[in-house]
């Protein structure tokens, strides 16, 4: 692969589903939401109507489990024509409630993950959402010490990332931000001439890289797990011949 | 008064209830709330409960008007023990998204006085509160330009500050911030060397300085209005003999 001359000195990391689960609580949530309102439409419709109506509330709410609570509220009164039950809706709220008091469960060998390559690189956190709903994530993680700088934005796109970097004075080509979201994490990112890794799914160990022809300079690379990491960054250094 | 020989370069601001109206949204959602509750309870107990409701909620939640919006739902049916109607839940729900869309209401006079100091200093915002809600605000606040640096905190305590102002690069020496509560705005600045400037109440322009023996250095500096800032810190470093 290529090298400008530059190395890296700074791995960025995104939180939610890429150091530790997120989405399945927001899906285990959705599951109640609908259940409280079987008796006025199929679950899955219901699934459907509060998904609607959290996409179009985003811009007023931001991300984060109390955006999604109050999309839930919300929905609840509009699928059920308002004849939802006090004791029904209250379940529902409590069921968003839960969500912000559930442990940060990390995933299977971020911590070791971390551990490494902080001894290498300035670690950061770049996590989009609510600012208090991260931080107690963040604190509850034990794992903020690894890190030199956290932030928390609202939104995660290339003039976001642009003016955090100048912000650190960092340069993109010393940058590479790892996560699972395309979107959020990885396009912005290499739009900006910074490096990213993007990890889509998490699932078990599997310790092996990507073929080198996904790898490329100014695009970005796709590893399985985080735990292959480590590796890729050596072999990024001294490249095999 | 006295001076170390340092000037002040840096004059931060509170927004909410500082620079523009804010309490007074809250103080009319609560009137909507407590009316819809009213066959189950008198209004002012229903106020009393949403008051304690909230404050329970805040290490959950946090501030802002999503974590408002919660608890008064959540209030809802607590006080109508779940008998409150959907149409009537609807309304409460209501309120609070009306919040979030409310026109951003400055302080008279407010431009007039950034414009004025931006000449003179660097200007920050510091605002506690959620992160999506305090952006959207300063967007629409239509001063954010006036603002070298724009700071959104889960909490203002003297760490709070003292970290910022540490990541930022500023002496407290030379550092001042100004807002309209005691607890957030002005007693941590001044415990962390800081200067701090109390507005507590914002009333019509009145212009006046309050009697010398209540500025002093390492406290805090009362003022009745905004207004009344550019006159004071002109006095400040060119005090009359």
């Amino acid at each position: 692969m290529m090298d400008k001359g530059h190395s890296l000195e700074i791995l960025a990391f995104d939180l939610d589903d890429t150091l530790w689960q997120n989405e399945i609580y927001y899906r285990e949530a959705k599951d109640i939401f609908a259940s409280q309102l079987s008796e006025y439409l199929p679950e899955a419709e219901a699934k459907e109507r509060l998904d609607a109506l959290e996409v179009d509330n985003i811009r007023l709410y931001g991300y984060g489990i109390k955006s999604f609570t109050l999309s839930m509220v919300e929905a609840a009164l509009l699928c059920s024509d308002g004849q939802i039950s006090g004791r029904e809706l209250a379940i529902v709220l409590e069921a968003g409630k839960a969500m912000l008091a559930q442990e940060v469960e990390l995933f299977e060998g971020t911590e070791a993950v971390l551990r490494e390559l902080s001894t290498e690189y300035d670690l950061m956190m770049v996590t989009k959402g609510d600012l208090v709903e991260q931080q107690h994530k963040i604190e509850r993680s034990g794992i903020a010490d690894y890190f030199q700088h956290i932030e928390v934005v609202s939104e995660k796109t290339p003039d976001t990332y642009r003016k955090l970097l100048e912000r650190h004075g960092i340069l993109p080509e010393v940058f590479m931000m790892v996560g699972n979201s395309l979107r959020s994490d990885v396009l912005p990112v290499a739009e900006i001439g910074g490096h990213a890794v993007h990890i889509p799914d998490p699932r078990p160990w599997f310790h092996e890289l990507p073929s080198d022809d996904l790898i490329s300079d100014n695009e970005y690379v796709e590893l399985e797990h985080l735990g292959q990491l480590p590796a890729y960054l050596r072999d990024r250094r001294q490249p095999s011949s």
